[in-house]
C-alpha cells in the first residue's frame, strides 16, 4: 500500500470549467499506482471540483448559465457583501457542487466513463490561482 | 492493508431512483474486509449516487419531482439539445447531486444510518445500464 | 498502512451549520497519520456535512437563507409530511449538499484553505443529536 500527495495550480480566467483530468492522470501515471482512488480537493471556498460532460462545450456553458439564474449575485437578503456582488454566490454554488471528487483507478488508469472529464469550476468574476491537492491511495 | 476493485451494472426503466445497498454490502462481505471505506463511483454524466432515506417511497418521490421543477426540460437558453430534451437537464441533476458516495466500513459492515440508503438516481426517460465501480480500501 | 475509524456525537440546536473542523483534526492528532485522508461522514439523511467559509458568520447565515428559499417547506407537491413540514425539505436540503467530505492530510494536518472550515449543516428545527463516523486511512 501507498499513500501520494501533491498539488498543483490552476489559473483561472473569471467564472468558468477548467479542465485538469490530464494533468490528474499525469500525476498518477508518475507515480504508477495500479488500483485503489485519487481524491481532488480544492483548497477554496469560491470554486469547485466537479465531473462533467467533456465533449460538448456547449454542456458546460448551460451549466454555468444555469448556476448563474439559480444563484443570482443581487438577492436582495444577502448581508455578506463586503467582498463584491459576486462572492456570496460563489460560497452557495460551490456548496451546491462538491469541493473534492474520489475517482477509482484500476490499471494505473482513472476509471472515468467515457463522457466523463473532471474539471475546476471557477465562480468568481475575476482570474484567480487555484490549488488542488492530490491523494493517491492504494497498490 | 487491501485494495479490492469491481464493478457491477444497474439496468434503469427511466427516471427515478434504485437502490444498490444490498448489492454493495454483499461485495464487502465477499472481500471481508473489516475496517475502511467504500467509494461507489458511477461512471456517467446524466445518473447520480446519492444517499438517501430508505424507508418510505413518498420520500423519494417528493425528491424527485423537486429536481423535475428545479430543473424543467424546457429552459429557454438551453443550446445543447441534440440528445434530446431531458439530456441536459441530466447533466445539471447530477452535478447538483454527486457522481460518488464514499461510506465508511467497520466490522466489515457499511456504517450507514437507521434511514440510510444508497440509490442510483437516473435522470433520463429512457431506460439505460449503468456501471458503478466500487472501490473498497482498509484491512 | 494504517485505518483508523471513530465516532463522536453533535447536539444542534435546530437549524443551522455547526463547526466540526477542530474535533476531526484533534482525531488526526491523536492516531499521528502523517498522509493519507480522513473521510467525515454523517449517519443521518436531514442534516449535511459541507465544507464552508469559516471567517464571517454572515456567509453561513446567507447560505442558510438560501436554502430555506430553494427548498421551501409547504410545497404542494409534497406528499412526505408525516414527520413535520420541514422533514421532506431537510431530505432534499442534504441530497443537494453532501453526506459527507474526504479530506487529505499531510504532516498531520488537513489541508484544509485558509477559509475552509468543516461544518454539520443542520436542516431540523428541533434540537437533534447527530452521530459522525471519522475513517482516517495513510501512513
Amino acid at each position: 500500500m501507498h499513500v501520494e500527495t501533491s498539488y498543483f495550480s490552476v489559473q483561472t480566467n473569471g467564472k468558468g470549467t477548467y479542465e485538469i483530468t490530464d494533468e490528474i492522470q499525469r500525476k498518477i501515471d508518475r507515480c504508477g499506482l495500479r488500483s485503489g482512488t485519487v481524491t481532488v480537493f480544492v483548497q477554496h471556498t469560491s470554486c469547485s471540483i466537479v465531473i462533467m460532460e467533456n465533449a460538448d462545450p456547449t454542456a458546460r456553458a448551460d451549466l454555468e448559465e444555469f448556476f448563474n439564474r439559480l444563484v443570482p449575485e443581487d438577492a436582495d437578503y444577502f448581508t455578506h457583501g463586503s467582498e463584491g456582488s459576486d462572492d456570496m454566490p460563489s460560497h452557495i454554488r460551490m456548496v451546491l457542487t462538491r469541493t473534492s471528487e474520489t475517482v477509482p483507478i484500476a490499471d494505473v488508469k482513472m476509471q472515468l466513463g467515457t463522457w466523463q472529464g473532471l474539471f475546476l469550476f471557477e465562480h468568481r468574476r475575476s482570474p484567480h490561482r487555484r490549488k488542488i491537492f492530490i491523494t493517491i491511495i492504494g497498490e
